[in-house]
């Protein structure tokens, strides 16, 4: 059975959620660093042309951190000249100035930095304090801005830690005034050991709302690793988010957590998103048919569960 | 990493929930007859008793069915008396008038009927039209009704079909008017083919309270092969449904997909409830020690995410 050829699933609009869901896709970058195998070059660009071919607008291509912490995307200078005359949106990550003066020197229009809510993260991640960070992100975000560069800001565990648990939501909110105030044009917020629930989402949005930050600057960027990211999303966009990161395939995930489930696959959104008759300019065929072609190149299975099914692939 | 531990998910509800939910575990019944092992009485009897040790209040035990039809669970009369002392409700399945007899003879206090939404599952199920099917339930609901014992009316295919495609909701509405009509109790409303999205969902239940259905009597049933199953259960618990299905370890699937995915894990469930402060009375680190020692069983891993996140499981 091959659900789409029956026409289904039937689209069912419901009140009260975003007209159009623009989906950033984090596959090629945060899913290719999380992966073991390191993907040639020339595969990276034939999967993020590829991704392009599917209608999706947003595709994170690569991150320009030091190579020696992710040598993943090493190749991140060869990679950008390959993909950067595709018509969709490429940002890339940038860690610190020297990656922002290599990304710039390649003419990329949109940066991110990579915040963390809890202390805890900022020392695993990144070896500083939540206020050392945002301090060396700082000079980041104004110089790219002077050079009219869209930056994103990611903010991880934004729900829960693997060392200090639950996460208050006004620890949040702090952190992403902080990064809004010093000019990041959008936040993804990251549930990044994938312990939230949807009452969690509608509490952290609401505060945040509360708090001046309009819900038009949010992204949401869930993990799988509890099953919980779909009906995390589904709270998100009956709070009005309108950016949702997904990974094509379910590709990457949570280096701090066991299982194999990590990023929400964006199969399985774009499954409930066209069902609630929601915009989002992705051919879901095609996206399928990405995913499996890049799950042949890293020699396992999507973990997506649309992937799944769509493809006959088994488990 | 082990999240309980650390007091995740923490509880946040969210307005407009129901303050507890009822999960009616089918893990033991829906699961075992589709997987392909046929599983020893004495291990079927465990899993059961550890099923109940870990909270839940309703375990459908096993089906009343020709053998023929359903090997795995042609032991139903050795199994019944073996679980039966248990302080909790232990639901059957009886396809007919002679599976009545068979469960009434063993003092079953709760049956459960099979019913199909659409002409061509019923055909391909039961080798009857809608209409003949439910006159074959008739005397069944009726003779078990004047025992005052319960009767839950399962609905297959309320949103998709594998032959016909989207399943219009006058149809779906039909159907459970006469299941009522005749005396059901409860009825469970199944995604069989799992493609359904929330709005869908909500469209459905909008559709039968406003044909005077209570919304006390349904329960949702939905399938995860397209990773939907979540988000559908928070769509329901918005309308007030208060009864879920679920299958201990995501137990089980649909024949009719080529997927392994199939039921709702019972522990992605109790993961979300827990996270919105609804009570389940469910102990979900036994929950999941109960679906490891099953999946040991039957020689395969748990497909619940929150089942391998906590058990360190591997993919």
């Amino acid at each position: 059975m091959n659900a789409p050829e029956l026409g289904l699933p039937m689209a069912v609009p419901a009140e009260g959620l975003p007209a159009r869901v623009r989906i950033h896709e984090v596959g090629a970058r945060d899913g290719l660093q999380n992966e073991k195998a390191t993907v040639p070059t020339a595969v990276k660009a034939e999967f993020v042309r590829r991704l392009a071919g599917t209608g999706l607008t947003t595709i994170e291509a690569t991150s320009f951190v030091h190579p020696t912490w992710v040598p993943q995307l090493a190749d991140a200078e060869d990679l950008y000249p390959a993909v950067s005359d595709l018509p969709v949106e490429l940002p890339v990550l940038v860690p610190n100035e020297r990656g922002l003066d290599r990304a710039l020197a390649l003419g990329v229009r949109r940066v991110a930095v990579f915040a963390s809510a809890t202390e805890s993260f900022a020392k695993a991640n990144l070896n500083r304090t939540v206020d050392e960070a945002l301090a060396m992100f700082e000079p980041v975000v104004a110089r790219a801005k002077a050079r009219d560069v869209h930056v994103r800001g990611y903010l991880s565990m934004c729900f829960g830690d693997p060392w200090q648990g639950a996460v208050p939501v006004g620890q949040v909110v702090r952190v992403c005034r902080a990064l809004l105030d010093m000019g990041c044009d959008e936040l993804s917020l990251g549930d990044t050991i994938g312990v939230a629930t949807p009452g969690h989402v509608t509490a952290l949005l609401s505060a945040l709302t509360g708090a001046d930050v309009p819900v038009a600057a949010l992204a949401v960027h869930f993990h799988d690793t509890y099953g919980q990211a779909l009906s995390n999303t589904l709270a998100a966009l009956q709070q009005g988010v309108a950016t949702v990161d997904a990974s094509a395939g379910g590709l990457g995930g949570c280096p701090y957590a066991k299982s194999a489930t990590g990023n929400l696959a964006t199969e399985d959104l774009v499954w409930m998103l066209q069902g609630l008759g929601i915009d989002t300019g992705v051919d879901l065929g095609r996206l399928v048919a990405t995913s499996v072609w890049m799950a042949a190149h890293l020699g396992r299975p999507s973990p997506s569960r649309t992937v799944r099914a769509l493809s006959h692939q088994e488990s």
